[in-house]
């Protein structure tokens, strides 16, 4: 085998390997109810071979995959990694340069908290082709069966995203907000994994200046059956929340539009524990 | 006829006629792409009579109504108001009550900056059943098809959605945000219906003490065939827009997540003009 050969013989292998080389397709499930998938992440489930799911992904959802589909659990729940962040992001690499395609399912919209970002890009970085498809995210699940409309020119001129989880390492952990921001009034302030946080993030917003009467609620397992809406006050809520045996998956809804809540749940909404 | 039988009479109406009151459905039309719908949005747009639809709604979006069915256009464009807000919510309580079930179609999410919650309200307070199914907003389909997470741990732990219109009375028409609050670093702000206002949006935002080298783009028509990107800085965007003479509908992106725009758009994006 002469020397001259061997760019040659590379180039082929590295032909190959394109050719072989499948895409990785990020879903975003929605928050729950499985008729608020799209149509376009229905479509890509249905024709799914392979699917690595995380942990808030129902089992209705998983229900349109074919039922001769590999199905990988990746979650991630609290103390509870089944695989680590980077271990999900080398699998899929591996799997997709062997050439097997890849539904990567998330929770709600892959895009909003869900990690995706960090995902396809070490997908680019790897030169490993990837599409989005975005999902209803949590918030706005539970503003439409919940009744808390997301923005209104009464209440909130803005829509504010954020996570309650804590952060740091060992006793030194704790919520590390940008609380000036999220104590604006006149906004709607929405807090994705904040039930374990709950008291430390409505005394943060009173300290930073929210009045204690602002309207707060948390919403557990939104668009799901067993949907549950606990409403009070900034000052009320953590008490409330603590009573009535609240869990994650949960969201925290903060602003004058959660004052809405007993007007417009009326017809929708599953339960509900006011103020 | 005796006084005595007013009462009786009185119920017996009452009863007939909420025998009779149908149902609104607000539902979000996604941000254009038919595949965006929800499976539920799809469904009800499939069992449509009578439907109201604004302006930012897609023709094929519309094809998902059966072709015997009522469609009626309320939208609402600059300068040009087929309808006001008033006579539309008029109009939806006089059809449900009428017992005609209506379909009110709204771009994106109705409870995102589509007025959806005013809606709601009037038709809670008159006695109309209403029911809400969300949408992908335009944010997310923008994010999704551009390559713009709208969260990474990297650059954004909070993500903001405001309103770009002009409010007030003539000459005195501006802006009128919570600039301080949209300066704040480590945010992803994401501007709707900013177009006519971005070299304002910038400027302030550069004043308030967000860096103008942060990076801010405009998505044209996200997730429709005709999609394009314009991508800069705080600093730059207002003249690289003019340039390229972007209009309405568009979205405005700021923050680090528009930096990863050039990697993740490869594979997905229609059409990119680059900082």
């Amino acid at each position: 085998m002469s020397v001259i050969n061997e760019p040659l013989r590379f180039d082929a292998q590295a032909l190959l390997a394109a050719a072989r080389q499948a895409k990785v397709t990020l879903v975003g499930a929605g928050p729950g109810d499985p008729e608020l998938l799209t149509l376009k992440a229905a479509k890509a489930l249905g024709a799914a071979r392979l699917v690595l799911y995380d942990h808030l992904v129902g089992k209705e959802v998983l229900d349109f995959v074919p039922r001769d589909a590999d199905r990988i659990y990746v979650g991630k729940e609290r103390d509870h990694h089944t695989l680590s962040q980077e271990a999900i992001i080398d699998l899929m690499i591996r799997l997709a340069k062997g050439g097997k395609p890849v539904l990567r399912l998330k929770g709600g919209d892959p895009y909003i908290f869900g990690r995706g970002g960090e995902e396809v890009q070490a997908l680019a970085a790897a030169g490993v082709p990837f599409e989005v498809i975005p999902g209803i995210s949590a918030a706005q699940g539970a503003a439409a069966s919940a009744g808390m409309p997301l923005t209104h020119r009464d209440h909130a001129c803005a829509l504010v995203f954020a996570t309650g989880h804590l952060s740091g390492e060992g006793a030194a952990r704790t919520v590390d907000l940008d609380w000036e921001l999220l104590a604006h009034p006149r906004q709607t302030v929405v807090i994705y994994m904040g039930v374990g946080t709950l008291r430390i993030i409505c005394e943060r917003l009173i300290e930073h200046g929210r009045a204690p009467e602002t309207p707060a609620a948390v919403v557990e397992r939104a668009t799901r059956a067993d949907e549950r809406t606990v409403a009070g006050t900034l000052a009320s809520l953590p008490t409330l929340a603590l009573v009535h045996g609240v869990r994650p998956p949960a969201l925290i809804v903060i602003g004058g539009v959660v004052g809405l809540h007993p007007l417009l749940a009326s017809t929708t909404q599953r339960a509900s524990i006011g103020a």
